[in-house]
């Protein structure tokens, strides 16, 4: 197929036709496919099953500093735990904390301290006329839920293949004491993939914030997830900020959501000690303590961290076919019409297509009404606003990859035809 | 031993000779017992053992609806364990959530909710002038740490027989609005065992609040937890507030924390169907939802209601001659010196012992000294203030039987010395 914009009008009219008359038939297929959120396919969670028989009736679940784990004590995750996050982020226990099931309820519950609280003595945010985020994008759509539900201010910043526009970043960190935060997703990256670049972790290490307040908020939550052997290396951001005087500058989180079980899993945080041992005090008055038993669990099913990497191969040998699928198909199925690109990450959850301006919405709807549903155009900006109606995210994981080329071939039908439709208004 | 008012001072310094002679053997024992926390014992822990084998790598986690509970999704708690707590309560699902692992958890996530956003469409209490909540005394110290964390003024309200004191309740919170809620431990209350009678409860259900967001904090931690076979009932407070008209003022909390593991138990809340929505509206900003597989591990050890019931049934059991045990002890020991009475709970964890007024600091510390760890003295107190400093709490379920008597004998000798040294000091 040609470049769209080359074609006449008439050429256009004809590509239309032909590709209503292919949705049409699409539409009569009668699909129900979802793929709207990144969520691990079955045969992912397969591979956690021993996790559930790594502990029974037999086990002794006295831990290696002799508590008993099935009764009350531990705020901040058994030292089992504390130690493989510590080695996997080459930081020591007491920059750990392990807690929950949840890294969202993590961030959810750091910016509601920060609010309420103040962090490390400030003034509590919501005591100040105005809090405003950083928000890279395209991003992911449930931080940027937590930023508006507490009332604060998200500003875009436009994503590189680096990372996000520092230049930018640092303008605003350092002229506007009002800015308080930044989401980040620095390793494969949601949705776009990309891994921040050593100096673009660098450049954050070293920014001089206007608010003594300002934090990163570090979402890793893909650290691990690689799809190819090749890992793309992160640079250490808690070390920067250490050198560059800014020790406290970063929350860095994770969880084993998307290597266990979602809901089941392991969530947590690294951060300086003077960080964590503030989030320590608050959680004496806000919790007896994470599920110790599901902590032990998970390290007797790992045992280390080698343990855990090895998982995380059977994870991409699983889902590198389906990324496989998504770009052979959408490769294929664009061909030369020049109305969409989309990322070829090297790992994480997702494929990040942006169809041809002003078409993304209708490119949902068109995917919705032949019954795959996609991530909402727009989820993946503040406010689900995208200006340019552009982007879609794309979650390849849980789908067959016979599904995912059906669903792919729907959406590169939907979004031609909806470009088709686009530029013929306009001719 | 005679009462000690009634003793001549000779009389007095002879038994303080004798108590101190005692006590000097006691620390000469070296013993080293914690009664700090109210924390099941090892027995205990041991019924739910088999919880550990209710799911294992062949168990089918499919839910009743069809949802794979290995993956993402449900935020408030599986239909399984969301109908176990709807018969325990009798409300309908709709009023149940079931998340996470801590009551605790939820009851800050209340009040934190509260203060940042407001309840229901209310102004946030941070933004208000001041916020003030009733603290029946002596109380929970943890309910007492979340309120005194969050800036709420705390005033403590004299607990009787059948509850606290409903006039003065009455009097504040139907003149004040500042005043927006109230901490209570309904039945087997922490720490004097007291179930609140059913016009207490009828006239909690019958406020007339000033503030139109006040809420009670209905803790019914120990709903179940009876020792003897005579359950004492509690009346239905959510259905008297709907009775009443108010059926939104009040937030009830559960947990199974000393039902199987504490920290791997399931903790949840009920209320009406606006407030169960409201607080599901914040959760999809807030979090990936509860561990369903412990959730499901609940359900398959536990069944329905009747092997809930039967459970606590067994703890009983284990625990009833322990509370004996301090009975029997304190009984023996203190005899009629007239300077120390306690309560005789039907259920819950806890004994509560007043001993003579301005004595309770040293007897804990007493006790401390010679190797009797208790919960501090002031502990059940907002701001960890008894003005009589009078109040300690003993719990009894971690302990053996021997341990606990040789602690008895300890806490009674420390208490009738302290009163002893106290009275002698103004003769």
């Amino acid at each position: 197929m040609a470049s769209f914009k080359d074609m006449s009008k008439q050429e256009l009219e004809a590509v239309r036709e032909q590709l209503q008359a292919e949705y049409d038939g699409y539409k009569a297929e009668n699909l129900k496919l979802n793929m709207a959120r990144g969520i691990p396919g079955k045969e992912q969670l397969e591979l956690s099953m021993g996790l559930l028989d790594s502990v029974n009736s037999s086990t002794d679940l006295t831990g290696i500093n002799g508590a008993d784990y099935r009764n009350y004590g531990i705020l901040d995750g058994i030292p089992e735990a504390k130690q493989l996050f510590a080695d996997l982020f080459d930081v020591t226990t007491d920059q750990i904390i392990v807690g929950g099931n949840s890294s969202l309820t993590l961030m959810f519950d750091t910016i509601s301290s920060a609010m309420a609280h103040g962090l490390l003595g400030s003034t509590p945010w919501a005591s100040l006329p105005e809090v405003k985020f950083l928000c890279p994008v395209p991003g992911y759509d449930r931080h940027f839920g937590i930023t508006e539900y507490f009332g604060i201010k998200m500003i875009p910043v436009e994503m590189n293949q680096d990372g996000p526009d520092m230049d930018y970043i640092e303008k605003v960190v350092e002229s506007d004491p009002y800015v308080k935060g930044v989401w980040c997703v620095p390793k494969y990256s949601n949705p776009t993939g990309i891994t921040y670049s050593d100096e673009v972790v660098r450049r954050f290490a070293n920014l001089k914030p206007a608010a003594q307040d300002f934090r990163i908020f570090w979402d890793n939550a893909y650290c691990i997830h690689h799809l190819f052997n090749d890992d793309v290396k992160l640079l250490d951001i808690l070390k920067e900020c250490e050198k560059a005087g800014n020790p406290n500058m970063v929350y860095m989180y994770f969880s084993t959501s998307k290597i266990t079980f979602p809901g089941a899993g392991l969530a947590g945080m690294a951060s300086s000690k003077e960080n964590i041992t503030a989030i320590k005090k608050r959680m004496t008055v806000q919790s007896i303590g994470p599920d110790k038993i599901n902590q032990l669990r998970h390290m007797k099913f790992f045992n280390n961290l080698d343990g855990l990497l090895e998982q995380m191969k059977k994870h991409a040998d699983i889902i590198r076919p389906k990324f496989e699928a998504v770009d052979r198909t959408l490769t294929e199925r664009f061909g030369d019409s020049g109305v969409a690109v989309w990322s070829k990450p090297n790992g994480g959850y997702f494929v990040s297509l942006n169809v041809l301006e002003g078409c993304a919405k209708k490119t949902v709807r068109l995917c919705r009404e032949a019954g795959v549903t996609l991530t909402n155009a727009g989820a993946t900006y503040p406010y689900g606003d995208d200006p340019k109606d552009s982007n879609i995210r794309i979650a390849p994981t849980s789908p067959s990859v016979e599904e995912l080329t059906e669903a792919m071939k729907v959406l590169a039908c939907s979004a031609k035809l909806a470009a088709a439709e686009k530029m013929l208004a306009s001719m």
